[in-house]
């Protein structure tokens, strides 16, 4: 049976009723689904295959996601590097940022150069709110990402997908296909083009909440922040 | 060798300092500190140990990490029941309190009554602000907790020690040994006096943090958000 996924207009009104009826501040939310994506990171990838790891962030709540994972990964004894190169001037970003560089975790500019030398990679650079074309400098970004042979984990959505149809058809994005996806509180419809192994995070959503925007939540195991989950792209 | 310990006062100046040049804001320093608690937990008492669990919150920070703790817990499937006589009205509280009620948790004003139909029991009434005297209605409850068989596990501080001397020399608390302890960042002076099984939560300080406060790191493992540690009392 495939899981039942959220539209990206779903999946908004849902991270707004999270923080406002729901109590959650963002803060709560991001470092918990950071946590998550760095549970599944941990999983896929010890660090005993290769401690080096890229973290990519966007501009928005999805490359905040993927600085919360960038702390965790290295307390977990990653070396994690960070590409952000459209930093928010929001102050959780500066915080978030902050903390990592107090960890001494290095930010660079330089993708092809960084992507030379780690081990993995983590995509955060789009979530359900993208939309539309691809803007600088992220295009050679998802090309390099395309290209590739190292592993990738996306954070929500494979950075250049559609959130509904999901690779573009043509152009930056069309042949992208990471290794892992973690779905955050519920998959969204692109997953029926996914392929790779595919983690659901997000462990803080109410059962009242998932019957109202009518997904599951999914079965925990233990003290896990993610869970695996069959592959809806390998039925197809 | 004992683990090095840090004062109440200077407990009080990292929490600031985290939470001002450290970048940390209070939601997500509390989110983690409850996450280590309800890891240690599942660690100690998994839930096939029973289900039941009584989390009784304080009107401060410590009792804030409760209220995250249960929060996690019913997530993990127990079946929390939460005691907070002395609600904060900051609204992070009210926001923890909501999120507990979306999931259906109950609130009791009735201590003994909870306490005789509860497997074992989270102590977040009092952390390492707590000095002087304990104040009502927590009196009849830290004398409960003296005298119940149950497990209990207290966060940061067995509640009525004095964070420096232990448990006072007579009175309420005099006599009150929680089987477990998890101090958060790092262990305080009282801990020389507590004989149980020992855990260090909140892995997201950093090395310079530490190295300035002048109290080690622990190693955690894995993704482990709590580390045990050899118990100092022990050794007296």
């Amino acid at each position: 049976m495939a899981l039942k996924t959220i539209s990206a207009k779903a999946a908004a009104a849902l991270d707004k009723e999270l923080m406002s009826s729901g109590g959650f501040s963002i803060d709560q939310l991001m470092e918990l689904a950071g946590l998550s994506v760095s549970q599944a990171v941990y999983h896929v990838h010890p660090p005993n295959k290769g401690r080096r790891i890229l973290v990519a962030c966007g501009p928005g709540n999805n490359g905040g996601d993927g600085l919360v994972a960038a702390r965790h990964l290295c307390h977990y004894g990653y070396q994690p590097t960070v590409y952000y190169p459209k930093r928010s001037k929001n102050e959780l970003y500066q915080r978030l940022s902050k903390q990592l560089e107090d960890l001494n975790v290095p930010f660079t500019d330089d993708f092809p150069t960084a992507l030379s030398s780690t081990d993995h990679i983590v995509d955060a650079i789009f979530g359900f709110s993208f939309s539309g074309e691809v803007r600088e400098p992220f295009p050679a970004v998802i090309q390099a990402l395309e290209e590739t042979k190292l592993p990738i984990t996306s954070v929500d959505a494979p950075s250049s997908w559609n959130i509904e149809d999901g690779p573009p058809g043509s152009g930056v994005g069309s042949t992208f296909h990471p290794a892992v996806l973690v779905s955050l509180t519920a998959p969204k419809p692109l997953v029926k083009h996914f392929r790779g192994r595919h983690f659901i995070g997000g462990r803080f959503v109410a059962p009242s909440i998932a019957l109202k925007y009518d997904f599951d939540v999914p079965q925990y195991s233990g003290i896990d922040q993610v869970v695996e989950v069959p592959t809806s792209g390998n039925k197809l």
